[in-house]
């Protein structure tokens, strides 16, 4: 049995890192030897102790990963030591009327991995063997771990339906918003990213997209005037936020389909009248479908998505501490990683 | 040329009945001979001064209507005196990014006949050839003037997506409720209706519907006990008010279609977030398109739209004031038609 360092969720914006001892996988399970594992807001937001009810102070966060496969648990087939990974981190738990009706992703029991159990914030982790999707060779596991939140933008596309040469909005620039517009824009997508903080909007344009500060310039104005006053096909609301919810209406076309990706915790004021008056459609989404992953994986495989502009820093496991309060404090930062362990 | 009854709005909850020259139609118009003609919830609206500053104080309403033709102008194929005929009262106007995506019915240009030019409360009245449906031999007329309001339940319905088998949840069970009900039991929906005025919770019970009352008891526990925990798969939103916004989300499945039929002129709190976790989607519809009407003709001559239950009273042209105040300060009316004209 070998020792591994992982790091422990103590409450109160506090990490301890330490050595223990690693399990074997158990039957169906895959034991992967983690690389990188980024920093998701919903990390962020656990940190903050928004989350303690639910995963309690003995939990290993972590599931933005990569990393290559250690071992191989009992009636696994399929795969070998050494393969490129990466997981998806969702265990739809006992079948419910979401997973019978096709939604296992948005399963009524569902376990999401790196919450609900340890994550991947550890050296060597343990996950049933149906959450891994294969990488291609030569894809750098650094790169990798911007697969998971790169599949919640592929998912949020998908669902919209985007059509080539369709006008789209991005309400919000944070690391969902820009790797939304990147897979929309690979969707033959003309993209606007709307963004308050003047460092995203920054790294907006280094990606290459057009800008505009709602806060200086009259957005849904500027939108008429791109688009011959039709207004926008598809919207993203990655903001979470009244002006954004505000916004999603006054920017759309008539038909034009709202993805919700934001999470709401309060119940925003929406301009119901619109979606009656131009026949507006909102659609929700919510984390990912296998198709998603693969999609995710082509588009960072293919350099679709940034990797290098999105990734701002890289920490060792040993410093997640000081990482997550940089994190929490920094203007700049899109994504962190942590590099979990050494994997060839 | 021809002296006819027409019933003008003059403002301040009045109408004035006056004997008129009728005109001919014009190149590419029909002069229909009204039979009867349904008052509108939006009627209503234009009784009650409150779009004064669209409609004017000149303006004939009415637009759920039946009737035949009695002239034909010039350049017009394909109808002759005496077709039993409905009209959809839309004209869309000079083209616009909505009419060249092919939303003509909800064109930013559009002219709604009956509000933005006269309508149907006149025994001649001529409009666009474009607008005709043609009805079949045997159908009653008074039964006729249903087909307007339920075409907007028919689109409503179809947009939905609603398959056969589907839980369905109508908010408010006003006319345009009932109808929706009817249409969504038709494609083969099992439908419950959702209403606070016990007058039409008779009613709805009447056309055989299940009903609650969430006044008075618990809706989405009812819903989920109905569908074993799963909720409905399809929410019609037609009440207006708050409660329903808040109930439309409460009783929805996973993956459920909120469809937002009603008018919300105030901006309500919407709980977002459920949109997001379970993946809801919310479709806005307005009006209809050429192929609801064709299927409201087929609903309303099959008898799936029970047109007898659903006419609570008829009064002639004569007595228009009469009838919209019976109609505004009735809990008991459902429809209430107006008999324009004699027409055989």
């Amino acid at each position: 049995m070998s020792t591994i360092t992982a790091a422990y969720y103590r409450g109160n914006k506090t990490f301890a890192v330490e050595e223990v001892n690693a399990q074997p996988p158990a039957a169906g399970e895959v034991q992967v030897r983690v690389a990188y594992c980024g920093i998701c807001g919903t990390d962020l937001h656990a940190y903050h102790g928004n989350m303690d009810a639910r995963i309690g102070f003995e939990r290993i966060l972590g599931h933005e990963m990569s990393g290559r496969i250690a071992a191989v648990g009992e009636g696994v087939e399929g795969w070998s030591e050494g393969d490129a990974v990466v997981v998806r981190p969702l265990d739809p738990g006992a079948p419910n009327p979401a997973t019978e009706a096709g939604y296992a992703h948005v399963s009524h029991n569902m376990n999401f991995i790196g919450l609900d159990s340890d994550g991947a914030f550890q050296q060597l982790w343990n996950v049933p063997a149906f959450t891994l999707h294969a990488l291609p060779e030569g894809l750098r596991l650094d790169h990798a771990a911007l697969i998971e939140p790169a599949a919640v933008a592929c998912h949020d596309v998908r669902l919209s339906g985007l059509a080539p040469g369709e006008d789209v909005v991005v309400i919000g620039g944070g690391p969902i918003g820009v790797l939304v517009a990147m897979v929309a824009r690979d969707a033959g997508g003309k993209v606007v990213i709307s963004e308050v903080n003047e460092h995203r909007l920054k790294i907006a344009g280094q990606l290459g997209f057009d800008t505009i500060n709602p806060v200086k310039e009259d957005l849904p104005a500027l939108i008429n005037a791109r688009t011959g006053n039709k207004g926008a096909d598809v919207v993203f609301e990655v903001s979470g936020t009244q002006p954004g919810v505000d916004a999603m209406t006054a920017v759309a076309a008539t038909r034009a389909r709202i993805v919700m990706v934001a999470i709401h915790a309060k119940k925003p004021s929406v301009d119901m009248f619109q979606f009656f008056w131009r026949e507006l459609k909102l659609i929700g989404a919510r984390l990912y479908e296998p198709e998603d992953y693969d999609k995710a994986i082509t588009l960072v495989a293919s350099g679709a998505i940034d990797a290098d502009t999105m990734i701002t820093d890289v920490s060792p496991l040993s410093e997640i501490q000081a990482a997550f309060e940089r994190l929490d404090n920094s203007p700049t930062a899109l994504k962190s990683l942590i590099k979990v362990g050494e994997v060839a």
